[in-house]
């Protein structure tokens, strides 16, 4: 404590380590922190408000974690608050989603004091061996750094490096906070400066070296073709995506994770790729393709269909944010964003190939058909076609993710989804962090789709929805089970079967009033109505729709995914 | 592919795996199989039912974890499945919660194929970086033991070690199961021998020593008294226990989590001990005791209202799974159950002090008070007079863990609460997996007191309750959030408000038929009058109780254990 006093009284203007945190975390654009009260952090809360955060207070941690990565994806960046053993690791798998995909969240750890920790005392939330580094271990493997801010002599080092780090890496970082050093004074002059979120600049000489490469095979190539994935979105290259797209005029298309990197509206747009999952036409003109400029890539087995990629290695050059890949030459330590800017500034005028042409009509087939039913091969373009620019758009791992595919989306529609990782469940949480970051950004729409299986994983966030006031619409896939899963093994086994639960008037269980209003649609024409309804597309309550699909219909991706999952699985 | 067949064509009787395991777990007791389906392990899943195993199906898979736990409280040892990556790390909390309270919980994880792993794929659930042992080392410091069944040759032995661990050791064990290995063969002949799951024996001759120096300090004592706690329920000690307390004729006291050890309504118990928040007049007798046999003590915090014991160590002889300690000697590598066993047999009778009076008679204010309010200081001796024998009752992290100190059971009630790793939450979950396990024993009663609050983490619960048609009785203390957070810290704070729910129809809206009745009470006479209506007090429903009492009110008990927290904050 003496060392801490003497500390204090030199610095000009002290102020409380838990403020210093927060105050950092609304620098860097974060307006609501999520997460669950537990007595390891109670007393920080209460820093909150006076750093204008607001308190989402969600239903449990793992909810918290999912809604954190989704509020980070639509803002850059988010914050998780948890307590000590209980509440950390109920977080940590959606910690591990957003690790594997990308997506920087500070997940702050209330903790015992550094005194009843380095005692060893019997406390509760413990393994009641004295170890007080297990769960910190837990996090290691899944934080791209880890701050324990033990001491007040580095504390605000360690904090600006953590923030620093989980943006720069674009993954999560982990944090702990002890009680004792919640008050623990630190210098607040440090805030004058904002902490440096630039990335590290590439050694101009090997950049200028790799940008060579790049125009040489770019310049030589008779219909090269650019494909975008998710780390272009997750590494903050859209800007020089776009300008690339632009100044080139070459086909551009989006593998399943890459949905909503680009304007898909853009006459240069030619659809997802996905192997043998492709939209029509497209993997004829990628895999035709000699040079594919690739940025981003996560060629993951849901991401391409079931490793049904058809694209040689001495046809493509891979941007990364760590490295930059020409055929088979690797530069490491260079980031894409340089290169990328390099080349349209010193690209020569190109000779693009025509775009195949994209867009949500229905295929013929269902334009002549009478059915009512509503399939997948109907509902996807349909939803594209109701869709607005800037809405945010969440699917579910299961039949929307893979739907989502034949959905072509308007300008400026953020998509959310967990295409690696593939917690079932994800999508609930991520819809209350998503519809909060689109309320921040001037009432962006939020929409969800989730399957009646997964859903029932993380349903209690409806409730963080109402109790937030947000106003998503979420659609719930009434098709009687883990479909998905149906597909990979167990077709009728009951362990894919689920309760049948009244969806529609869950939402006035936990507390609804005239914020809700439900749903329930079973044919072509009442969606149709549905979406014509004006008021229906006013966001200014939660809207909950049942919608009722076949038990055994789902997308095509999907079901040449699955059927690759089963077949790896023997 | 070459050795497996080889080795297949020398078994006599060969069996796939997944059977083996299954079978394995089938013979130490366990009939159903808690998780949740994942592609990973759905294959696996068709072998239960041949294997005479349910497969229970939850809403998620921290619920499960926490319904596997309870489960092993009432039958022994349980098994919960679950999905690599997503599925195991969601379960993490519910895993430490019984390695913290040693329970034996078999934790079976469907992975990959062995041969993707070797290749580092880069599939779905993975962190997309190759590495598969990643959350297999996330789960080492919560497990006693750790297999993976990578290979036939060896995999049988691993399943019966990791059986035998866990049941010995009481604590969770970690098993991978690789989606190729599930069909592997291994030698079915096995399973004509149990796996051996008794305790290594006593070496003969320290065990006599131990045993001598016990008995001189018994003889030589003045007014012993015996204490009772977490770790002789759950390491199996309490047969031994009840032939101490016959025997000896000692006056007996149990811990918060020792409650359910020993026979309340046996003439010789006197309450609830800890420290200052025990029951009237049990501190004044153990505190006086010049010998206290404390038998499977785990200090805690919560279990000691806050460090707040006054016992001397010169004053106590601690029984132990692993060792005995008399005053400051330890006598190590020694389990309490033959030492127990033989102090018994060995012992010259003794000359008992009194035990203090204990019941369920209302305090004397409460008993004139004409208020109609439900409060703590009424509700709890009220419960004892109400609960049956062999009920087993479910009390969750907050006022339900402190009021039961002041419930008196009846003989063989089985209290199920997690006093060291409080997990909010946790009991919704457990409730399920006891109620499962009571239907397996002639339908006993299983009765939850969750609050307003804790619910909401785990809430979907009730739908797998319906689902697997069981029949608990949930009380809902509906007091406006968590309580035992005001009493820590930030008494009107939003942070520890939650949104209003309508709990009673909540079982109705997750599918409930006339499997579910639903009660909301508001005063005294209400209650009494439930509690005297036979038709309640049939098990052949779910029951939901809303329990309406006051925001500011809690027992005794947790205000002294919050106050220490709050200070041990600072």
């Amino acid at each position: 404590m003496a060392s801490t006093d003497i500390a204090t009284r030199e610095l000009k203007n002290p102020i409380d380590l838990a403020e210093y945190l927060f105050r950092r975390l609304h620098e860097v654009g974060i307006r609501a922190v999520h997460g669950v009260p537990g007595d390891y952090n109670l007393v920080a809360l209460d820093y909150l408000p006076k750093c204008d955060l607001t308190w989402v207070g969600n239903c449990n941690e793992l909810n918290a974690g999912y809604a954190a990565d989704a509020y980070a994806r639509v803002k850059g960046i988010s914050a998780l608050i948890t307590t000590f053993g209980v509440g950390e690791l109920s977080a940590l798998n959606a910690i591990a989603g957003a690790y594997s995909e990308f997506v920087p969240i500070v997940h702050i750890v209330g903790q015992p004091t550094t005194k009843s920790q380095k005692d060893g005392m019997l406390l509760h939330h413990t393994l009641g061996n004295g170890d007080f580094n297990v769960f910190t271990k837990m996090s290691e493997g899944i934080s791209c750094a880890v701050a324990h801010l033990n001491s007040p002599h580095d504390a605000a080092t360690l904090v600006d490096n953590a923030i620093r780090e989980c943006w720069i890496r674009s993954r999560p970082v982990y944090v702990t906070l002890p009680t004792d050093m919640i008050h623990a004074k630190v210098d607040g002059d440090r805030l004058k400066t904002p902490i440096d979120l630039t990335l590290p600049k590439n050694d101009p000489e090997k950049e200028d070296y790799v940008v060579d490469v790049v125009l040489k095979y770019l310049h030589a190539a008779k219909n090269p073709i650019i494909l975008v994935d998710a780390c272009a979105i997750r590494h903050r290259a859209l800007e020089e995506v776009r300008e690339l797209v632009e100044k080139t005029g070459l086909p551009t298309f989006v593998t399943p994770m890459g949905k909503g990197a680009v304007n898909e509206s853009h006459k240069n747009f030619g659809g997802v790729y996905a192997g043998t999952g492709s939209n029509p036409g497209v993997s004829e003109a990628v895999e035709a393709s000699d040079l594919i400029l690739s940025i981003g890539a996560i060629k993951s087995d849901f991401n391409t269909a079931g490793f049904t990629y058809r694209i040689g290695q001495l046809n493509t050059i891979d941007f990364h944010s760590t490295y930059v890949r020409v055929r088979y030459s690797e530069y490491p330590d260079i980031n894409m964003k340089g290169v990328l800017k390099k080349v349209v500034q010193q690209m020569k005028a190109l000779s693009p190939a025509p775009v195949p042409p994209i867009n949500n009509h229905l295929p013929e087939e269902e334009q002549a058909s009478t059915d009512q039913t509503i399939t997948h091969k109907w509902l996807w373009p349909i939803v594209g076609q109701w869709l607005k620019e800037k809405d945010i758009v969440l699917t579910e791992t299961g039949t929307a993710n893979f739907g989502i595919w034949d959905t072509r989306f308007p300008a400026n529609v953020t998509a959310i989804s967990q295409v690696l990782w593939g917690s079932i469940g994800y999508s609930m949480g991520a819809c209350q962090g998503a519809a909060l970051a689109a309320k921040e950004q001037n009432d962006r729409r939020t929409i969800l789709f989730i399957g009646d299986g997964s859903i029932q994983l993380t349903v209690q966030e409806l409730s963080t929805i109402l109790k937030n006031k947000l106003n998503p619409i979420v659609f719930v896939i009434c098709n009687e089970g883990y479909t998905i899963e149906r597909y990979i093994h167990g077709w009728d086994a009951g362990y894919n079967d689920i309760q049948p639960w009244d969806f529609a008037n869950i939402p006035k269980v936990f507390g609804a009033k005239d914020n809700y209003e439900g749903y329930r649609i079973k044919t072509r024409d009442e969606l149709n109505k549905l979406f014509a309804d004006e008021s229906f597309n006013v966001s200014d309550k939660l809207r909950l729709v049942e919608l009722y699909m076949p038990r055994d219909d789902a997308p095509a991706g999907l079901k040449l995914t699955a059927e690759a999952a089963a077949k790896r699985n023997e």
